[in-house]
């Protein structure tokens, strides 16, 4: 693997920069979309490139429930299997097997839980987990860690940082003792856990920098709790992670949050936002989020964002895709996904753009600007 | 309007035809994708084109209820609306009026009934339907009529007729009295009923045939009757319809109806089956339907049908699309609609060839030998 810094905001910790894959080089700071199953819900591959999406994320609890890991390894790979021939991060499954699961048992030698689709048995273990992604051919593998939720003991997270700070060590040592099993190199990135604590935060920074990972992802966040908190724990981290090795905030967030993430050093990024809010009828729009179910966009003939050249803004007027949205059809999903991923996509450009130009505040400030026009407006209807 | 009777089989009344439209020409035997709702479902105006779709069929009904009559003037029509620029057909709603409601109250004037979606009382005269297509903007608008259920009694049907031709007349004269508002030329089909009695489908037909619309539809069948009742029905009416006129045969049917009416003289076909199945995940293939959900697709890392052509076969395979539809992944309900649709209009384009190649009845006969392969393996197998 191979990570340049192309460029660091003169102001803040922004920074610009190429990441080689197996499956191609990614421009940084990069947003990710999530294709849990192997998919990114409503969107073919052929979107996704039209989209010019440059890596997609996975996960490893769900592929391995189903359709089962030896299928997607006899695809030769998810990428082979699910058609999309870019880079592909999987997630451990570490979250998911907490988070889908009240009846998971935490234990030194890893986690055992049941399936949320049947109920079945299973247990995972830091090399399990690693194999499981050997197995499914992922560009970018993650350790399997304790997300631990939030609000959460001081104790408690101390001793569960004990467990990621393990775990992530014979993680290490699967993957430097296995090989890729579908001719191409794979990565794999520690996760910073420590919940809001700075001092658990910087302890478990710490200890995973000095097992030099290619790469590392700050989890645990996003996870319900304040905004100022997920800011200061990502400056703790960003502060003492290697600079030259790329860094992932998992799981955030809103278009608002990369920008501040990215001012404190973030390259990468994943959220279910953007699809999830499509499907539900929200969409991301230069001038701020907006509900296509909103009466007054009923006979409304112009396109979600005037400012857009997705598919389609360029195609479909606001009463049509009201319209869809109302009469409950399929398309409406896929529409609005696209749309919404597209935003994200080339905020990403746009923000990469202005740190190459050395205009990173200047975009920031007239972007959040732009952001707050629709809330203005109901703020003064009020 | 004009309509070209470029070949006819040297066997069979099957024709080869060019039909002229606002939007464009259509080569026949035609099959128009279903978009109830100004939109096939999970299906874009951009798949479609790339399937190459002719027409699409709407619905006055639905239309009129949900978004409204006008919101789709105001789009200036419902291809501008929907961002589909070919042509459009509109069904008169006739058989949502009598499918959809079990409280509606026919009358000489019209039809009463209430909306499926909220309740709300409405009325539907022939002359209103025929404003509203002309407010719609359809390239093809069809009568109002009365859809009768199978089975019906005689003396019911033969009462019924009346209306539907009563409807028929003033449909025209209204049809005659007014003119596009959209800014390109409009017809009118007229539609046969008589249920499975062949006297009265003769003499619906007749007095139709007196009324020299420029094109007839063919209503009231695929609604329960026996297989061999439909094509006689056919038969009857192709019988005594003008040959240089467009024959539609509406809500037909599997791929080996088609090729059975188009042997029959027929022009036109509609029919939810491919995208419906396409959403039930049943596919048609070349060697006849498959159910993706079953296990053997597992791990078959082969497409859903190795002669076709389409996006999804040049993309996926089984495996891979049998896990997004076990996973209720959105993405498998486009990937199969669009299969689906691509099999039926590439199923119109071989029969045109092969009656313009006057091999209608060979192409007819190789197609159904291959199309009951996988039946013969189940019944090998049994």
């Amino acid at each position: 693997m191979k990570f340049d810094i192309v460029k660091t905001d003169k102001d803040s910790r922004a920074r610009a920069g190429l990441f080689e894959t197996g499956h191609g080089t990614i421009q940084t700071p990069v947003f990710m979309p999530v294709g849990t199953q192997a998919t990114v819900k409503a969107l073919s591959p052929d979107d996704l490139i039209q989209l010019k999406a440059q890596i997609i994320l996975s996960n490893t609890y769900h592929l391995y429930l189903r359709p089962g890991t030896g299928i997607i390894a006899g695809a030769g790979g998810v990428q082979k299997f699910s058609s999309w021939n870019g880079p592909i991060l999987t997630d451990s499954g570490g979250y998911q097997v907490f988070s889908l699961n009240d009846l998971n048992k935490i234990k030194d030698e890893g986690v055992y839980f049941k399936s949320h689709i049947d109920g079945s048995k299973h247990f995972f273990s830091p090399e399990k987990v690693v194999q499981i992604q050997r197995d499914l051919g992922s560009d970018i593998m993650m350790v399997l860690d304790e997300c631990v939720p939030y609000p959460a003991e001081y104790n408690y997270v101390r001793k569960s940082n004990k467990i990621t700070i393990d775990w992530a060590k014979r993680s290490l040592l699967t993957f430097n003792n296995t090989g890729p099993v579908h001719g191409y190199d794979q990565e794999i990135f520690a996760i910073v856990q420590g919940s809001t604590y700075a001092d658990l935060r910087t302890e478990c920074a710490k200890a995973l920098i000095d097992m030099d990972f290619p790469g590392y992802a700050i989890g645990g966040l996003s996870v319900g709790e304040p905004k100022q908190a997920m800011l200061d724990m990502t400056s703790v981290c960003t502060e003492i992670l290697p600079k030259h090795k790329p860094r992932y905030l998992m799981g955030v967030g809103k278009p608002e949050d990369l920008l501040d993430a990215i001012e404190r050093g973030i390259d990468m990024f994943d959220c279910i936002l953007p699809t999830r809010n499509g499907r539900n009828g929200t969409v991301f729009t230069t001038f701020g989020p907006l509900a296509i179910k909103n009466s007054q966009h009923r006979d409304a003939f112009i396109p979600l964002d005037s400012e857009c050249d997705c598919y389609t803004c360029r195609t479909f007027t606001r009463a049509y895709l009201r319209h869809l949205f109302v009469a409950h059809e399929l398309l409406v999903l896929k529409l609005l996904s696209l749309h919404n991923i597209h935003f994200y996509l080339r905020l990403m450009e746009k923000t990469r753009s202005a740190i190459l130009n050395q205009s990173f505040q200047a975009w920031k400030k007239e972007f959040l600007e732009n952001y707050k026009y629709y809330d203005e407006i109901k703020q003064n209807n009020k």
